[in-house]
């Protein structure tokens, strides 16, 4: 087992990756503040894992509420958090009650989202199951629900008091959903770590073969890379924005189509490519390192092209992005492989011209 | 002008607490981060100081989103709340936008909590209008919506940039809502300020007759002791529990009734007499403090006796306090008058014994 620390003063925590850590009831009791949790997860982990991982806590003594959402994006709404909160308050849990997110970006999200609100904040807990969620939206404090006109618009920023990463849980993981994992891997590399980026290139078929040593590394850089990065800036004030590279075009992608259509980390692939033309129509990366990022890209079985939508409307809808800055839009663009940066440099035409050169071939 | 400060870190902000200050933009325009600011606030407020207001920020460049709710407690839900987020996002208000409460505690709560959301965070303002929301709601980040099962179960904490307390505005407020607002007054005199209930006692007729300069002096001492409280303890790990005298009972009432049958105030009005009548049984204060705080709700024209339900309904819905732990109710009781005190010491029977003898007299 790997730990790491999430270093924000009083608000630390850590962040635990291996093999077999969910069998271990040791690494979540010290962390409970009572003897009561709510487990928050969804239709399709429920009855693979639910019963197991609720009796491992019964076994030691602590009384249990399952929540099970409906699975998929389109219910990280705000109606599904109301019935997470309909549960606790009928089950009477109380403001030292800990939720524990059991399962991928949609319940890891909305179940933080819960904890931050319900009785202006409950202590919660993350057990992410999707590759995705590993390596990104566990770790953070990143907490939000979707509103019909933008992506993760109504949230808080609100820490856990505890990651567990069982590699195990990928074993079971759709092949779709591994591939859209690595998307947000491969970002790690893009934005601030160019030897993970060649080291990905060299071992990405040992990921997609979901060789345990190969995996488990994986999530612990890009953990790393990202405990790093929120420690610096928690709130998103400045570096942290760096972690969206592709995600303002991603984001018009996954509201254009419907929520689910895309998988985040699809979208995230195609919307990076966006960034990388952009980058390179400014003269900051050459037209060999769009092509070495479209390569990667496609050997781990990711679009590099997005949906054919007008790119009138991938423009109106990344107008609400959260990043916009009095009516500015401004992007994360490639300075160089393996460095970021926050732009506005880019006029409206060379990014429609981005985005025409990036969809439309999907 | 009086001007407090709220002592919280880089979270610290002023209360400017005087007649007219609302008409003086230079308060207000040093927070705007962005020359765009949404004012939310409700149906009966609108016709009369909207349009002034938006006006006198608009002459100095603001661009101003208007948001107006329908007013009263029912409508503080979840529902409302989202009615604000689909004007943000359609009018393309932006992370660094202000968010404006101009109203009472049903918009401040809300506006408060739409702004701890919104992009997961957006500054803002609070503009109390009524005398409630002056001396209690408006102070300390205490935001939130309702849920059916339970009375601000749903919040953050979360800090305005501003508090402008405009005495003028309680010339046009009803006479029943300036009542509800002297309860909360009360209150600060009975947790921890006995000599203020003793000028409350002395002075109450000119706060009911408005008197400006009492007005002004009563919402200054009431602002001075919770800024003190809040500054101790920001997230109620311990002393602002206090601020809560009455308010188990209160809420109780208040959820029991549906919200808005009784007004804020009066419920915390008779909880407190509640609160009082166990204080007494438990032999911490005398008949004789009972009677002398009975004479001063009444004289404020404030009720005495909650309404008629059994008083297992209300345990019930006291069992979903926020302050609950491990299944344990626990009260803010007087110690003696002046000195209140959070504790589980009562027993169901004698809490029962209370709400028999201080309800059902409606």
């Amino acid at each position: 087992m790997e730990v790491l620390n999430v270093a924000l003063g009083d608000r630390s925590y850590p962040i635990c990756i291996g093999s077999g850590v969910l069998a271990d009831t040791g690494l979540l009791l010290p962390k409970f503040r009572q003897p009561k949790v709510a487990v928050v997860t969804n239709e399709t982990l429920a009855p693979i894992y639910l019963e197991k991982f609720s009796d491992s806590l019964r076994r030691v003594g602590v009384e249990v509420v399952e929540i099970v959402l409906p699975d998929g994006e389109r219910f990280k709404s705000w109606q599904t958090l109301n019935t997470i909160f309909d549960v606790l308050l009928e089950r009477q849990c109380e403001r030292s009650t800990t939720l524990i997110a059991f399962g991928g970006g949609v319940v890891g999200d909305m179940t933080g989202f819960a904890a931050a609100c319900y009785q202006r904040g409950t202590p919660f807990i993350q057990i992410p199951t999707t590759l995705l969620s590993q390596v990104d939206s566990s770790v953070g404090g990143k907490t939000a629900i979707n509103h019909p006109l933008g992506k993760n618009m109504i949230g808080a920023f609100y820490q856990p008091k505890l990651v567990l990463i069982d590699t195990d849980l990928l074993n079971s993981l759709p092949e779709r959903e591994l591939r859209a994992g690595l998307a947000e891997i491969i970002k790690y590399g893009l934005i601030r770590d160019l030897p993970f980026l060649e080291w990905l290139e060299q071992n990405l078929a040992k990921l997609l073969a979901r060789e345990p040593q190969a995996l488990q590394y994986a999530i612990f850089r890009s953990c790393s890379n990202k405990a790093e990065v929120v420690a610096a800036d928690e709130h998103e004030n400045g570096e942290r924005a760096l972690l969206n590279l592709g995600h303002t075009f991603g984001h018009a992608i996954e509201t254009g189509m419907g929520y689910g259509e895309w998988l985040h980390g699809e979208a995230i692939a195609a919307g990076t490519l966006m960034a990388a033309e952009l980058s390179a129509q400014l003269g900051w990366i050459g037209a060999e390192d769009v092509l070495r990022i479209e390569s990667i890209f496609q050997r781990a079985g990711l679009p590099v092209y997005g949906p054919s939508m007008p790119a009138d409307k991938y423009l109106d809808l990344m107008q609400h992005d959260k990043k916009v800055q009095n009516g500015k839009l401004r992007l994360v663009l490639l300075q160089q492989l393996g460095q970021a940066v926050v732009s506005d440099a880019a006029p409206a035409s060379e990014i429609i011209r981005a985005i025409e050169k990036r969809s439309n071939h999907a």
